[in-house]
């Protein structure tokens, strides 16, 4: 059965920047550009020329190598010709493959919003994609409000999605605008407007408003469509777009799609998606999602203990789809629910063999429900939750003792009368015979004492030399009556392994510490130092 | 036209409490059953009687006035007679209305995972139910997953399904166990079943692993189902449960089904949605998802200039629904991709007002712009928003100035021997023609910090003795080339007011310093002090 070929339209970059509290630099927008190429979407819509500074220097050159690097901006203005619009002026000295119109198709807005007749909002398409089409690009109309003005107008509705086709427009987009369209309504709708633009020239832009974009998406292309337009992680205002990662996994890999439908994801790049996924949100500075389909970081999680045994034993009795296709992995989750096929697996995960009844096992199991109960939260921090095993085993030698430590932070004027604050540390380290003591300055009292305490660490200093604090994060967690303060800390070193590590305690600077020691315990136990 | 009832069952408290990083003590479970009651979903199943302790003593009374309280177990176990079952007997002992038994549909789990034949689980099912309607209670059988079990064996699907049917059971719910199922598939497989068992007693359980969980349920119920099961908020493990709050809104307010369905949740409890489901995420110390459908603090937020105006001009033709329907806000974000109509509404918001072409509030703006390259984000921190404004107006009077502090935390040996960490602060202000040196103790450096700036604030002192810090939030936030901290700090006065501030700066100490003194003066100008 020959598969047909559905698209992918990424706005990350155009719709995607519409998030709270998101905002591209220059250098973002062409890191997630190139990232979007590994992908393999078809089009990457790199934002809105002529409505900002960066968006127009954005578009001085092309900034993918395989996908269509599209320009996104509004049809001619009412009462204007094409050639004076200042807008699409921008959009046709833009260097890009494509051109994206935005268009109204609700009469309401052409009346109210535009101010204008039915028909000059006709023409304004009409005359704005052949003006794109005689500069040799590509053009794409996006109907702004599809379903409501199909709802309020269909003849209208469909006018502006046949005039967009038949003045030459490769793709119409059918848009959801404000997300409150159901699956079943893009259906029926969606089926109508394929009698007026071919299926294969016509596409969805669902949002999530009703968290049914995705499922929008796809029931659009049951319908005939053959265009889709997203975002990564599911970027966009309000409650997003429709997750291009989620519809990537669910259209390479569920039966009832990967049969039907080609993409131009290779399974190479299906097998990065997760890391891709993940290098958003990390430019973004994002917290991801852990419950992300496919790719969140428990998408394969299974903390109950039932289940924990049937998933080793067999994963296709429960996992929809293998982890690693997308570049995830399984997890069963160290956890005070779980039982001790739980903690096996994750011992084994990490290079510990137990025997099955081993009653080491059970001590760790204990230690793990103590410190849980105190705030540590082991998944995510497998560093810490190796060197707490290590020490249970009685395997960490005696690398280093701090006998004490002091931060101090102060605010105060300057000789200048300038109001500055210093951060410094002091750190008292037992190592073997030695006592060292260290003295350093830091941009915060948590940095001062990082620096401190990997002043100096003796006969281990070579060692340790070479870590490099990439990554810290702070949260504040109620556990019992008081709020504790948990801190992660990710560290790498010259090898490229990179590793995270837990502390927790009311004060936030004794949480940090506990974090910084047990990084560099594994560092040293990871060197084989001791030994 | 006569609406259908649909049933809402919520398992919140059994399938959510395998979310990652949740754990419920008997008191969050207390606390989530009754607010479940006050939402007025149907079913409330408060966990698995007999698998742990906290369960068993949760179900040693009943805990809801209006829902269903609903206890979870397995059908009995094969080889067994259902009197001589621990885990049927652990359910017919708790004090519940309803027991929902979930029972194995595929004929691989019930050859692998249970290791028996399909006649004997037909049996566990029937003797199961029976047992449970001979003592009363109503039942609900989930068929765990029941769709891959139909793909593989749809005589054997069905014939687990009209079992429980026909034994008694009020409900027979169709389980997309690993959420891998689409929405056509749904609704086929789903217009097949009710070929055997009535609609009317048909019900969807539905997880989110391809995004479609909302979807999925939506599309049982136009197949014929009239029972929904999920979890507030989407909690569940893995990609999580369907999001009820999602189903909730999408029920009551689309058009196309609020004039076909009635659910047990009335119009008042609806204005409270988004309220219940963010003290959902409070007792549970989740992170709220601001892009959650209907009730996510952005469901309703716009950040571009062009929109704003039209929205604030007329809301319907941008909003699906109004969000005081669901006890939400719209919100015009202060960004500086916002335009002037923008930084107007907030202002106007907060009690500000100024014609149009003011030029203060292009300074305003102005400033914003300036501050967010900084790293504040000022969505959220409406207090420090006010500060500033206050400040450009002239309007801050010069309560008190800040001259110098120190905090210092010290971990050592006491004379115990034991590892002791304390923290301490030295504050000196200047207050009038006043100096005060404050100092004081905390639990950590910044708890010190602040207790020691708010112990003497001279002829002001009265004014802020009542302030409490009620939240703090920290997070590392990549701006340019160096990460910097961004610290959110709530407080809350005698007046049962709260309010946010922001703090920004590389040392943490800085950050928490602004977020801190902002407040204080907030509360001050709030007072009408020195005016």
């Amino acid at each position: 059965m020959t598969r047909e070929r559905v698209y992918l339209f990424d706005t990350t970059l155009r719709d995607g920047a519409q998030t709270t509290g998101v905002d591209f630099s220059l250098e973002d927008k062409r890191a997630v550009a190139s990232l979007l190429d590994r992908i393999g979407v078809d089009y990457v819509e790199g934002g809105y020329p002529g409505a900002n500074p960066l968006d127009t220097t954005f578009f001085s050159e092309k900034r993918t190598k395989n996908a269509k690097f599209t320009a996104f901006g509004m049809t001619k203005r009412p009462g204007r010709s094409v050639s004076n619009d200042p807008g699409v002026a921008s959009l046709l000295e833009a260097q890009a493959d494509a051109i994206c119109f935005v268009t109204k198709s609700w009469d309401y807005h052409v009346h109210v919003a535009l101010e204008t007749t039915l028909e000059e909002n006709l023409a304004g398409i009409r005359d704005s994609v052949s003006a794109a089409r005689e500069k040799g690009r590509e053009v794409i109309v996006d109907c702004e409000h599809f379903f409501d003005g199909y709802k309020a107008n269909p003849t209208y509705a469909l006018a502006c999605a046949k005039t967009a086709y038949e003045s030459g427009a490769r793709w119409v987009v059918l848009c959801d605008t404000n997300g409150g369209t159901l699956p079943h309504e893009i259906s029926a709708i969606v089926r109508e407007v394929v009698k007026v633009v071919p299926g294969g020239n016509l596409g969805i832009h669902a949002h999530d408003d009703c968290g049914c974009a995705v499922a929008n998406s796809l029931a659009a292309v049951e319908a005939g469509a053959r265009h889709i337009q997203g975002t990564l992680n599911g970027l966009g205002e309000r409650c997003g777009n429709a997750n291009l990662v989620t519809l990537i996994g669910a259209l390479k890999l569920k039966d009832g799609y990967a049969s039907r439908f080609d993409l131009g994801v290779s399974d190479e790049s299906l097998g990065q998606l997760t890391h891709l996924s993940r290098q958003v949100d990390e430019i973004l500075n994002r917290q991801p999602n852990r419950h992300a389909p496919f790719v969140g970081a428990s998408a394969f999680a299974t903390k109950a203990g039932i289940h924990a045994s049937a998933v080793l034993k067999d994963p296709h009795t429960y996992e929809h789809v293998e982890p690693e296709s997308v570049g995830n992995v399984r997890k069963v989750l160290v956890s005070d629910q779980g039982g001790q096929s739980n903690i096996l697996a994750e011992l084994k995960r990490l290079g510990f063999t137990f025997e099955k009844g081993d009653k080491r096992v059970s001590r760790i199991l204990d230690e793990v429900k103590r410190k849980e109960a105190e705030g540590f939260a082991f998944e995510g921090a497998d560093a810490s939750f190796y060197v707490l095993v290590k020490r249970m085993l009685g395997e960490v030698p005696a690398f280093f003792q701090v006998e004490r430590f002091s931060v101090n932070v102060e605010r105060r004027f300057n000789a200048l009368g300038e109001m500055v604050t210093a951060s410094e540390a002091i750190v008292k380290v037992r190592v073997g015979e030695d006592v060292l003591i260290s003295a350093a300055e830091g941009n915060g009292p948590v940095n001062a004492l990082d620096v401190a305490l990997r002043k100096d660490l003796g006969k281990y200093q070579d060692l340790i030399q070479d870590l490099e604090l990439i990554d810290y994060k702070v949260r504040i967690y109620q556990g019992g009556s008081d709020a504790v303060t948990r801190v992660l800390i990710e560290f790498s070193d010259a090898s490229g392994d990179s590793w995270t590590t837990i502390g927790v305690s009311a004060n936030i600077i004794d949480a940090s510490f506990q974090a910084l020691t047990d990084s560099m315990v594994y560092k040293l136990l990871k060197s084989g130092a001791g030994l």
